[in-house]
């Protein structure tokens, strides 16, 4: 399925956070990411995200969609990721 | 239609766009916002945001999708703006 990640982390996490949704999802804006991913690699990709995170401070959404072409994707001004997105 | 909208902007701007944002959507995380939306409105607020943006440095990306019901949402952690969600 495709999903899009966003989180808000306290500071001195953030930097775990992004290591970790890297391995899973391609990074598109500071603190969002989006890709295609399977259920059980996502909630790998949750749990180990719980473990980081303090449940009272730090949040994370997932939206996701079964297919990609459900939703479009518009970029404006800087891509800050763009060669992210032909991988 | 249903979007999710996310921006990077210039600490000095950044106010003025979250403003902006939470003048047409709901605002569910630091700069994140979701909301059902017409083209029309969508347009609207993309012209607005464009005009508050240094294109070379700041971001936004609109992901749409024209049924709400193909998303699923799932939130992990603290719930910041869970009010509004029922709005």
């Amino acid at each position: 399925m495709y999903v899009i990640l966003v989180y808000d982390m306290g500071e001195k996490r953030v930097s775990k956070m992004l290591k970790l949704c890297r391995r899973y999802l391609h990074w598109i804006q500071n603190s969002v990411f989006e890709g295609e991913i399977t259920e059980v690699k996502l909630r790998e990709l949750l749990e180990k995200a719980k473990a980081l995170m303090r449940p009272a401070e730090d949040s994370v959404i997932v939206f996701s969609s079964r297919e990609e072409r459900w939703l479009d994707k518009q970029v404006i001004g800087r891509e800050k990721n763009s060669l992210d997105n032909f991988l």
